[in-house]
């Protein structure tokens, strides 16, 4: 998989790209991510990407141009399946959506920052909108660093083990059920008996039994969609 | 404000506040953040965070004792709001609660990692728990990078234009409407006319029924909430 990331501030998505699992992921070779400097694809000497909106009012617009040269670039390289932007009023993000988008081969990502971009640019390059939450952040980076991870950890051969993302919330519209590490008793805290019973049977049903429990307590709307 | 985020991969959470709107609050001394190595709560040589989890299965669980330790200390040194753990099945991130979390003083951050804490962490030391969305992240150190960003550029001072934030999306139950900027005309897609038409009334107008047909179309969810 291959994802283009188009940005203000490439240096945001520095470091969650040099760390833990997308590192290995990409160290592994099964997936490429590279960042592009919207300012790379300015003709002035200002390197200007934004400008105040049209009819007035707080906050800069990203324009148009630069978007568009370095989308058409991009796509006169290699096809791509989706061009992604990042924004508060795109689908809200879900598990089955980052499935979906895991099997995907190439996509490119843009990041609004300021107030957002010129419409024009969502009207004609971009093929799906995506928001990670209903929240406003300072610019899609952060986003889009989440869309990755979501997506990239799902790719067969980037988890260590590749049952531990099947057991993980959402998957089966469940909550995950509560877990447990050594020592079995801290300051008067004990693990649930049930665990260290060695009844791999009995624990799984005492697992499941707990995931229903805690999704219905929780999360009744996830847990009516089954 | 003063945050403190414990984790045990505090090189993924550089950048997000090294650069744009957060790194920029915090030169200001609007706000503190402090990341803290869970490795350096440790007592043996290999530093040992994690273990296997009690039953069997895939995936590593935090253990108790270093967070113990970690959130203890910072106790000691000053009051605390909220102990906030950041996990797929907490509750989930919207405006409302960023704008809550903003007039807050001290707040720990705790990242889950691998498959999470040990259950004893939420049930004794945690005061909220946070999702930013239903889905799985490899760590809750996006997320709470994340958290950071949805609430830092709320405090007072931090954007540049205090009315920018008011006219993001979701902070009046409705989607932002269009924006636009220079050139007016772009290889044949031109403005919406009333925007150039320099009436700010009329404009004003026209982007409360744009804010209110978006939200109408896309998100009939939040539209009904009013």
């Amino acid at each position: 998989m291959r994802i283009d990331i188009i940005t203000v501030v490439p240096d945001l998505l520095k470091s969650p790209f040099e760390a833990s699992i997308l590192q290995r992921a990409i160290k592994k070779g099964l997936v490429e991510v590279h960042l592009h400097n919207l300012r790379d694809y300015t003709d002035d000497n200002y390197k200007q990407v934004d400008d105040y909106q049209f009819g007035g009012g707080a906050g800069m617009v990203m324009m148009i141009e630069p978007i568009d040269k370095c989308i058409t670039k991009l796509k006169s390289e290699r096809n791509y399946d989706e061009v992604i932007y990042m924004t508060p009023d795109g689908e809200t993000l879900n598990q089955k959506t980052a499935n979906k988008l895991s099997l995907l081969e190439n996509i490119i990502i843009l990041c609004g920052h300021y107030k957002g971009v010129d419409q024009r640019v969502r009207d004609h390059f971009i093929t799906r909108e995506i928001s990670i939450g209903d929240y406003v952040l300072s610019g899609g980076e952060l986003g889009a660093a989440v869309l990755c991870d979501a997506v990239i950890r799902l790719i067969p051969g980037v988890l260590g083990n590749e049952t531990s993302a099947l057991t993980d919330s959402f998957q089966d519209n469940l909550l995950a059920p509560p877990v447990y590490t050594r020592p079995a008793e801290y300051k008067g805290w004990e693990v649930p008996e049930i665990l260290t019973s060695g009844n791999l049977p009995k624990i799984e049903e005492w697992r499941e039994e707990q995931a229903m429990e805690r999704t219905r307590r929780l999360r009744p709307d996830i847990f009516e969609q089954e």
